[in-house]
């Protein structure tokens, strides 16, 4: 139970302390609109981090795919993607938060309605005790002044139908001041009363709606630590993945993925030409032709230079590759 | 020790792996080049995220200081100001690291000049095994053409005219075929030795640059991991700011800065007029002024109503306010 904070301290001699405490309420809708726009904001800045991170991301897979570096960008490009999710992730959930804190506000605007109609009797009680602590003010000014003159015109000597007059006024202005006396008693038990339920309502309300922005921004914390949490976990991995990429993977990848070939130039003798062998390999390759194809070309062919380029290669057992 | 996964892997029939390996070492510049622009986007991001965060720390500042909620607003202004200057902090480190990549940058490109200079014996010897296996290939060939064109014309029963001179085509090349198959061994033996050296040589430039490479990945993990820990403390702080930001004290907080007064109204009783006292209270009042001025007005002001609803007041005992 909290202490009666409002119900203490909003009396004082103007008795102004409602519509202090009416105002305080209908601030609590401009709060409820503050927050919902401050998360909002907060959303759109991690939006544009986010599409940026992507947009970066991209920019690492258009990284060189040539080089000992290329296989690190791919660590670069995921792990860049992934912090952009984080922060997408973080957006969503701001967003459901948006959603949820604008119907509190249209929540809190049916309550106010509502309260509005029930302290309206709490207004009138101020509104009473104000006017008539005016008016009897006034009236016992008039009271005080119409007795003094009574009391000088009596030093002065004036005639008895004057003095008469005069304690006629006085008189009249007795009846009011005293039925203002009288009226101020009930409106001040009137106000008093009022504006005691009344200070506990609005003290009500407003622990209520405290409690529910405060849970508002505990959604909100909880939604960035996850973040956080998930960021951390990215950066994590990052380090992980960068710290199993040796330089020796690296050297390694290289040389599987461009490698030439393992084998060093051989040592190359001086060959002898067999001419039998040659001749023998050259009809072993026509034989592989429909004879009538040979019929036409096989002399021509047998003079020509280019195809005794290639039975010199038959020397050398790549005889099937050539026909292939 | 890395294995020399470059001696072992860029030989093969083409001899390009030279070649290829020189390239690749020239691709190391585009690699930090490209680290150093993607160190400079993401810092980019991050001081567009920075201001952001000011700016809306800004919001928070200007939002309604009225209101149960307002010491809240305070709350979230620090702590999203204190977010804002950890990725400012971010931004400053990143561009401290840009410095360092370009002055490798720069360190590298040097060196690569220096190591062209010392690899061009390396590629000469490239392409003098490439261009002297060329013309082996082809002084074979013409050795084989040249003998089998001799055989062809014996069997056709040339002229002995024709057939020495074929033998002397013959001859010429065999010995031709013969010189070249003694420069491809000088060749091959000068391009193994070389390349050998080279290769060692290329993966040493290779795993210095990937280790500078690892350096500056691991400082900007390293300035990344720092905000991240910061960013958790300020979230951390909120967190707790607000923990502290109970319902109570925001209550007590509105009642003490806008409270109205503690006191309730009075009753109010009917008051008798005590002539002589008001008389004797108008006197004193007058006292407080210079004789000359109250010569000229004590007679008018005795008689005027609103001096004497002034008096009125000083039965109230609130003269001494109204004096002053």
């Amino acid at each position: 139970m909290i202490t009666p904070y409002f119900l203490e301290n909003f009396w004082g001699d103007k008795n102004n302390g409602f519509d202090v405490l009416y105002h305080n309420m209908k601030h609590g809708q401009i709060s409820s609109k503050e927050l919902s726009e401050f998360i909002r904001e907060r959303a759109t800045i991690e939006e544009a981090y986010s599409r940026s991170m992507t947009k970066l991301a991209k920019t690492a897979s258009n990284c060189s795919q040539l080089g000992t570096f290329a296989p690190v960008w791919d660590v670069f490009k995921q792990s860049t993607e992934k912090l952009g999710a984080c922060h997408m992730e973080l957006v969503r959930k701001l967003q459901e938060l948006i959603k949820e804190v604008q119907k509190y506000v249209e929540e809190q605007a049916k309550n106010h309605k509502k309260t509005k109609e029930e302290v309206a009797s709490t207004l009138e009680a101020v509104q009473t005790i104000q006017s008539v602590s005016q008016a009897l003010q006034k009236s016992k000014e008039n009271y005080i002044s119409k007795t003094l003159e009574q009391e000088r015109m009596r030093k002065e000597g004036a005639t008895q139908r004057d003095l008469d007059k005069a304690g006629l006024k006085v008189k009249k202005a007795t009846e009011t001041y005293k039925s203002y006396v009288e009226k101020y008693a009930t409106a001040k038990t009137e106000f008093e009363q009022r504006m005691t339920e009344t200070a506990q309502k609005f003290q009500g309300i407003e622990e209520e709606h405290v409690l529910r922005i405060q849970e508002i921004i505990h959604s909100y914390c909880q939604s960035v630590e996850e973040t956080h949490i998930q960021i951390g976990e990215v950066q994590e991995e990052f380090v992980k993945n960068m710290e199993n990429t040796s330089v020796e993977s690296l050297i390694q990848k290289l040389a599987e993925s461009k490698g030439t070939g393992k084998e060093r130039p051989g040592p190359i003798e001086f060959e002898e030409c067999n001419v039998s062998i040659a001749t023998e390999g050259l009809n072993e390759f026509f034989s592989l032709f429909p004879f009538s194809f040979l019929l036409l070309c096989r002399e021509h062919i047998e003079y020509n230079f280019t195809l005794i380029s290639l039975i010199s290669s038959l020397y050398n057992n790549s005889f099937r590759m050539l026909v292939l």
